[in-house]
C-alpha cells in the first residue's frame, strides 16, 4: 500500500484510551465496586448503549440537549444514553410485574456527553450507579443502603473518602417558613455555591434577590453548618415547626441511628449539601476526598419521589448513588494514587535455548495448568533480548530451557526480583513459584 | 402527571436485555472468558465505542455501509464500532512505540451493527476478542495459542466444543496449481457453501464457472477432508508442488505438532474451513458445537498478514480469536442449557418481628462483615408476605429476629432448602450458613 492512501491513526478527543498496564488497573477497580454491590444483595442489568430519543428525551418534552449524541437511522430517531437513571427508569416501568421491590440493582456501564472537551471531562466515560426502587414507598434504611454502598465501595477502593449528607426538605421547608416559597429554587442557587463564592458574596446575591437580612443570615448559618449528626440536629430541629422542614430533620434523625447500627463509617451531616438537580426530593449525599478536596464530588446520590413519571402511572420512589469512574480514575492517576501494574501479567516466561521449543510448550502447559500465568517466548529475537524484554515487562519468574535442561529434566528458573537461579526439576520449580505469590 | 404525557416505555427491536438473574448468568460467563484470557496472558485494552469515520471506513475508502451506525457531531463525523478489530489495528498503529510485540490483547465489549432484526441477529452485541499482534514477523505457536485459548474458554465455559482448522494457503495454492488462480475468489464462495448446498449442486456450480470435471472432483474432495490431522495430511500433502499450497500444509504440520504438545483438545483438521472474509491469508479456524450443529460458527477466526495496513507502514502480522457472546448466550438460553440462577444472590434474608429494625440491621452488618450476602427485609409489607417474597426469591436461608429472640440473643434461623429451624447465637448462624455454602 503506497504511503499517500494511508489515513493517519487517531481517537475522537475526549474519550479515555489506556494503556494495557493501566487497563489492567482500571478493570481491577471496576472488579471491587462490582464486588461491594454484589455483596450487598444488588443485582446486575445491563440496558444497551442506544435508546429511542422519545425515550431519553421524555424529560424534556422531546427537546434535545446540545450534550446529546442523536441521530437517526432509517426512520428510527435514537440517542446514544446519557446516564443510567432514564435506562433504569424505563427498565422498571417496562419490567414492574416481574421484579421483586425494593429493586436494588446495579448497572456499571459507559454513557456519552458531547460536551466541549476539557481537561477531566470526557465524553464517553463509566458510570457505577446502584439504586434502590420502591413501589409506592420506600422506607429510609433505603437511604441508608446507599450510603453503606458508598462507604464500602471506597474502603474496598483504598481510597480515604468523608460522605456528606443532607436532606433537602431541611432548606426548602425553611425557605418556606420564612415566607420565600416562590424563591426557593433561586435561594437553593445562590446556597450550593456559598463555598465557590464565599459567605458576603452569597449574602449580597440573597439582599439582591430580596431576601431580608436577618433571613439570609439564618439561611447561610444553616448552610454551613457540618458535622456530627447528633450536635447539629439539636441545634436546628426547633429553629421552625415547619412540616416540611421537620420531615427532613426526621428523616435525618431516623438515618443517622441507621448509620450507627448499621456500622456506617465516615459520614458527616452537612446541610450546604444541596445537589443542582431538581430531581432530588430527600436524602442527598455527596462523597469527597478530604486529602484532595480539589476532586470535588467522587460520588454523588439521593433520593427521588418518582423514578419514571414519564413512562408509568405507578408511584416509584429510589433512592440512589452514581460513581463517575472514569474522571476519578484520571485524578487518581494524575495525583500517583493508583498503584502500578508491570507492563504485563506474566509470572513465568520460558526462554528456548537451542532446539528446545515443543518442550518449551510442553512445560508452559504444565505450569498453566497448574495457575501460573506462563508463557514461552517463542519470538525470533536473541537470547540475550528475550531477558532483556522480560525485564522491561517485570515478568517475576523466568525459565530458560536448553538442550541440556531437557536431556536431565532439571531447569534452570531464575528469581527476576532477588536474582536468584536453581536447577530444580519443573515440580520443584512450580513450588517455588507458588512459595512467592 | 396525568396520562396523556406518558410515554410507552420500549427498548430499540434488536438490543438484548436481560431480566436481573440471567444478567447474573451472562455476567458470570464474560467473568469467565476473562479468566482464561488473562490466565494466558493476554492483557486488556478498551477503546472508545465511537471512532472517527474516516478510522471506521478507512478499508472501504470512505464508503459507508448500510450495517454501520454513523452520525455527525457539530463537524465530526462519527461511526460506532462494528467490531473489535479496525479499533485494535488504530490503536496498535497509534501505540506502537510503547507496546512489546507480540502484543497479545483481549478486549471484552459492545459493538454495533444496524442489521435488518430477525431473530438471533442483534444490533448491539459482545464481542470477546483475544489477538497476537507480532511485529513484522510472527510465528506459528501464535495460531496454536489462540487455538488453545478456544479450548481453555469453552471449556471453563462447560461448552461440549470441537475446533475445526484449516489454513487458506491450501486452497489458494490448489486453485493456482489447477491454473485457476484469477477465478479463486469465486471458487472459494463455492466451496465454502458446499455443506448447504450439497456436492452436486457445488459441482454444478463449478463447472458453470469453467472449471473441469475432473479439478472440481479434485477441489470437492479436499474441501471435505475433516478429521484426523496426521491422517489427511499424508493424504494431500503431495497433490501439487505449488508453493502456496506446501507453504499451507507445512504450516499445517507445524500447527498439528504444536497442538499436540501444548495440551490442546477438540480440534480437527477441516480444509473445508474458508472464512468468508478475504482478510484471512493463512491459519483458520471454527468452532462448533457437536450436539447443536444448528447453532453454526460459535467462535471464528485466523491469521492475517497485516493488522494496520490502512494506519501504517509498519507491518503487523496477526492472528485472532472471537466469540459472539450475545448470540451465543441466546442460543444457549433458547436451548435451555444456561445455569439457574434464582431472583436474588441474596444468602441471609433477616425478618424483623416487632419491633427490631435497629438490632436486624446490626446483625446484617456482623453477617456482611463475614461475607454473607445478607439484607434485612424492611419493606412495609406483613410478616407473611416476607417469608413468602424470601421464598419466591430463593434465598437459602431466613433469620426472624423477634423481641425474644433479641433478649435472649438467641435467633430464629430457618433452611429454606431443608426446612430445618435452628435457634442459635448469631455466631453459630454463620457457622451453619457457611457450613451449607
Amino acid at each position: 500500500m503506497s504511503n499517500n492512501r494511508l489515513v493517519t491513526p487517531r481517537k475522537l478527543s475526549g474519550f479515555m484510551e489506556l494503556s494495557p498496564d493501566k487497563q489492567v488497573v482500571f478493570d481491577d477497580m471496576i472488579d471491587k465496586i462490582k464486588k461491594v454491590f454484589k455483596q450487598n444483595c444488588f443485582m446486575p442489568i445491563d440496558t444497551p448503549v442506544l435508546e429511542l430519543s422519545e425515550i431519553l428525551l421524555a424529560k424534556s418534552g422531546g427537546s434535545i440537549d446540545k450534550e446529546v449524541y442523536y441521530f437517526k437511522k432509517g426512520d428510527t430517531d435514537i440517542c446514544m444514553r446519557y446516564d443510567l437513571t432514564v435506562p433504569l427508569a424505563r427498565y422498571v416501568a417496562m419490567n414492574s410485574e416481574n421484579l421483586i421491590f425494593p429493586f436494588k440493582r446495579y448497572q456499571i456501564g459507559k454513557v456519552y456527553r458531547g460536551e466541549r472537551a476539557q481537561k477531566g471531562r470526557f465524553r464517553e466515560f463509566y458510570q457505577c450507579d446502584a439504586d434502590i426502587i420502591g413501589n409506592e414507598t420506600l422506607p429510609i434504611p433505603a437511604d441508608a443502603e446507599c450510603i453503606n454502598l458508598i462507604d464500602k465501595t471506597f474502603k474496598e477502593l483504598g481510597i480515604a473518602h468523608i460522605t456528606h449528607i443532607s436532606n433537602r426538605n431541611v432548606l426548602f421547608g425553611l425557605c418556606e417558613a420564612l415566607s420565600y416559597r416562590e424563591k426557593t429554587t433561586d435561594i437553593l442557587v445562590i446556597l450550593d455555591k456559598i463555598n465557590k463564592i464565599g459567605r458576603d458574596n452569597a449574602k449580597d446575591e440573597l439582599l439582591k434577590l430580596g431576601v431580608k437580612e436577618k433571613d439570609a443570615a439564618t439561611l447561610i448559618d444553616i448552610t454551613l453548618k457540618s458535622g456530627d449528626f447528633d450536635k447539629i440536629l439539636s441545634e436546628v430541629d426547633s429553629l421552625t415547626d415547619n412540616e416540611c422542614f421537620q420531615k427532613g430533620i426526621s428523616e435525618l434523625k431516623e438515618l443517622s441511628s441507621l448509620i450507627k447500627v448499621m456500622n456506617i463509617g465516615n459520614c458527616v451531616l452537612d446541610l450546604g449539601i444541596i445537589r443542582g438537580q431538581n430531581y432530588y426530593t430527600g436524602t442527598v449525599f455527596e462523597a469527597v476526598v478530604p486529602e484532595h478536596p480539589e476532586f470535588g464530588t467522587v460520588c454523588g446520590g439521593g433520593r427521588y419521589d418518582n423514578l419514571a413519571g414519564y413512562f408509568t402511572e405507578k408511584k416509584l420512589p429510589g433512592v440512589g448513588m452514581s460513581i463517575g469512574l472514569t474522571r476519578l480514575f484520571d485524578l487518581l492517576d494524575n495525583n500517583d494514587m493508583l498503584p502500578k501494574h508491570p507492563l504485563s501479567s506474566t509470572e513465568l516466561a520460558i526462554i528456548p535455548l537451542g532446539d528446545t521449543l515443543n518442550k518449551c510448550f510442553e512445560l508452559c502447559a504444565f505450569f498453566k495448568e497448574a495457575g501460573i500465568r506462563c508463557e514461552v517466548n517463542y519470538s525470533e529475537r536473541s537470547f540475550k533480548a528475550k531477558l532483556k524484554e522480560a525485564n522491561k515487562k517485570e515478568i517475576p519468574f523466568i525459565l530458560i530451557v536448553g538442550e541440556d535442561e531437557v536431556a536431565k529434566a532439571q531447569f534452570n528458573l531464575k528469581n527476576m526480583t532477588t536474582g536468584e537461579q536453581f536447577t530444580l526439576s519443573k515440580e520443584e520449580c512450580l513450588k517455588k513459584i507458588n512459595a512467592t505469590r
